[in-house]
């Protein structure tokens, strides 16, 4: 794939700013902006050094759009591995258009979502699963999603696949070799070595393969449904629950969040909590539409918080028993806490008989806090994070979060297991190699060194325009 | 005024990009970010070259935030004036937070609204109507706005102002050296020339007080009421008058404008459209509050736009002629225009009837069209154009936008018809350099010659954060 056209698209985030910058990348990159810019020390882009800056305005024709500063990249060393521009214009939506305007009309063509990194891909300044971890850093709102994109960015997940491929294209290329050979009977592949090699394979993809439950999670958040009546606390909790540094966060950026949203990150593992009307409430309900919608919002979390008001618990209430034995029994998979708030209304007495309460109910564990008074909070925090393995996270290990790549892992997996079987059974090289060769093509589907259009277009479409 | 400290802040638009840019000014902005970057080459950013750009990350302690470049600019060779670092970084959210914070640690401080273009004005990178200019160029949205913005940022504006400065205080220092002198009689300052300066100053002031009138409708947009009832065709007369670029744009941007909008760039003027119910509809209202609304909606337009439908235009119609009479008299000075729309649903001779009873109303103009067809849209653009002195921005004449340079103008004039009393009834040379020093001092505070805290303070705070 030779790519001889120039794009050109708005890299920032849009809306007004102080600064935008519109990126070209692209053979005739420079020599379009160049056309259409004047520096102020009056020398043209054409001769400069790659990685520098120049102070400049942006004509059409005669009329000056706007004093720009442009970052100049030349050859292969860019972002997308071609001479590349990028614009720094001030930031009103007007002056962007008519940049944007101008440079398609000097001959670049309006870049599609993520084709600057598609660029990079194909002249391969990234593999794809690197080229996919981009989408996720920019999409990252947490320390977790963060630290996975980045290290995934960063190669570590591929560089495990392409090794593994590697030593297995080694093995396949010598089984074929036999084969050339078969009149002779010679093995140049050692069996016990390719034995080794299937068994170390098999261990990491199970391993990868597993990791994609915690991957999956840290990446898109954890799942917690509520069940609580109104004014039992749920907002207080989850403004408790809200660590002190994200309301730092907003206040210095400005940023637009201004309600507490649902999505918290707890020890930088985001959580999303799915507030539902609890189960009490919606037993009157018209054909138990309520109850029906509770449910599935419990059926898709992975932790189910039921939180009651301390101060108003009845110990023998029987209806919360029936709630509580309800959930357990329709979902015994889920994660299930009793969170009994406003502990701080009661008496040592009248906590002592809860907390004995609590723990006759067998199966969910239990946890009094006060969300006004902060006590119990942190610890409840504690709680929700056992939930995630944070082990992977803290010991940096790869966690595979891309469902395209947990696929392939999959069916890589398959075929190696098909390969085992056949090395058991005592199968010919000419119908190993055919099973290696499946499993190295799931392989490279992962890092693109098999691949088609359809997959790069549904992998790109995904990222925003001016990546 | 000397700064000291360092100030960093998101110099993009706010929310998700491919791109962001971090901007860190000040004495140690290039030590602070240093600090938390290792550039792939391994080089320190100290001994770099201004205007340079380094590909390397950002770290906190050993953990990598984001891979990012950096733009250097060194010395007074900045923006600011002030040694700054551009951070590139990837457009999330959270990475923006993370590098924000990590450099707020490290010593920044978050810079306030407007605060980078603030320190370009104290270190003399421009004067004040220039940096006033800057936020005027960010809020731009269209040609006529963005070319006034544009002009006064590279200083049209204060150049003449400055000019004019600088000769009636060279007359000034002449006057004030002639009263050393005053027991010997002697005139340093010729009187005519004097007078020809006084004479040209008066000129030159009135002309930019009158183009205050033009410059502020072409800033803010021309406010254009109709009035009209439902179904007269009021949406899709503005989408007919929306010219055909703006759709373009919209599209190559990606911009969120998916609504017609009320404000809408004609021939590169702005003009905003307000809605009315019309008079009809609202006489039936009690107390007339639907009414009230239509006329204080018309007294803040400079245009009215009668809009009837062609098509169930009676001739006879007595209460339109009452309609019109009543805009007419109660708003004798608003340009009131008669469209009538759906004209492609007439025969001829229902067309030529509808022209004559059109034109027996005397005052306000009538236009005949189809925002259907696109018949007449086109003569009605023009029309609505001819309310704007369009020549004076043709002409690229300087245009006063900002109400505060209007009244520092005001004030200079009254100083200087105060001079012009003077001379004309031979004051001596100590009387008039006090009313030549008041006069001075008005142009002063136009470029910023002449400050204080509280109004910088005014002028920044309007700023968005980050410029």
């Amino acid at each position: 794939m030779h790519i001889h056209d120039t794009i050109t698209a708005l890299a920032t985030a849009s809306g007004a700013g102080a600064i935008a910058i519109i990126r070209v990348s692209g053979e005739k990159s420079i020599a379009i902006v160049n056309s259409i810019f004047k520096a102020k020390s009056g020398k043209s882009l054409i001769n400069q050094d790659s990685h520098t800056l120049h102070l400049g305005n942006i004509y059409d024709k005669n009329r000056i759009i706007d004093e720009v500063l442009v970052s100049l990249f030349k050859g292969t060393k860019s972002y997308t591995g071609e001479p590349t521009v990028e614009i720094s214009c001030h930031g009103s939506a007007y002056i962007q258009q008519e940049i944007l305007q101008l440079l398609l009309r000097k001959g670049c063509r309006a870049a599609k979502a993520g084709e600057f990194t598609l660029r990079a891909f194909v002249n391969g300044k990234m593999d794809l699963s690197q080229a996919e971890a981009v989408a996720d850093l920019i999409a990252s709102d947490n320390a977790g999603s963060h630290q996975i994109a980045m290290q995934q960015m960063r190669g570590g997940f591929s560089a495990e696949i392409a090794n593994l491929r590697q030593e297995l294209l080694d093995f396949a290329s010598l089984i074929e070799l036999e084969l050339d050979f078969s009149e002779e009977d010679v093995e140049f592949a050692n069996r016990e070595h390719f034995q080794q090699l299937i068994t170390k394979i098999t261990r990491v993809l199970k391993r990868l393969i597993d990791s994609f439950a915690t991957g999956n999670v840290i990446k898109n958040g954890i799942p917690v449904a509520i069940v609580g009546e109104p004014n039992v606390g749920k907002s207080t909790l989850l403004n408790a629950l809200l660590n002190e540094e994200r309301a730092i966060v907003s206040d210095i950026a400005g940023t637009t969040r201004d309600s507490i949203e649902d999505e918290i990150s707890i020890g930088g593992i985001g959580f999303r909590f799915i507030d539902t009307a609890g189960i009490r409430e919606t037993v009157d309900v018209i054909e138990g539409l309520g109850i029906k919608k509770t449910f599935e919002k419990i059926a898709q979390a992975q932790v189910v918080i039921f939180l009651i008001d301390a101060g108003k618990f009845q110990v023998d209430d029987s209806k919360f028993q029936i709630e509580v034995e309800t959930i357990k029994n329709k979902y015994p998979q889920k994660n299930l806490v009793i969170v009994a708030n406003k502990v701080d209304q009661l008496s040592d007495e009248e906590t002592q008989r809860l907390i004995s309460t609590l723990s006759q109910i067998e199966g969910p564990s239990h946890h009094l806090l006060s969300a006004k008074t902060k006590q119990g909070v942190e610890e409840l925090q504690h709680v929700l994070l056992d939930f995630v393995n944070t082990g992977a996270l803290r010991n940096n290990e790869t966690l595979v979060t891309n469902s395209r790549h947990y696929d392939a892992l999959l069916k890589a997996l398959e075929e190696i297991e098909r390969v085992q079987e056949g090395i058991d059974s005592g199968l010919t090289g000419d119908l190993l190699a055919i099973d290696i060769r499946q499993a190295l093509y799931h392989f490279g589907e992962i890092t693109g060194q098999v691949t088609n259009d359809e997959l790069l277009g549904n992998i790109f479409a995904n990222f925003c325009i001016g990546k």
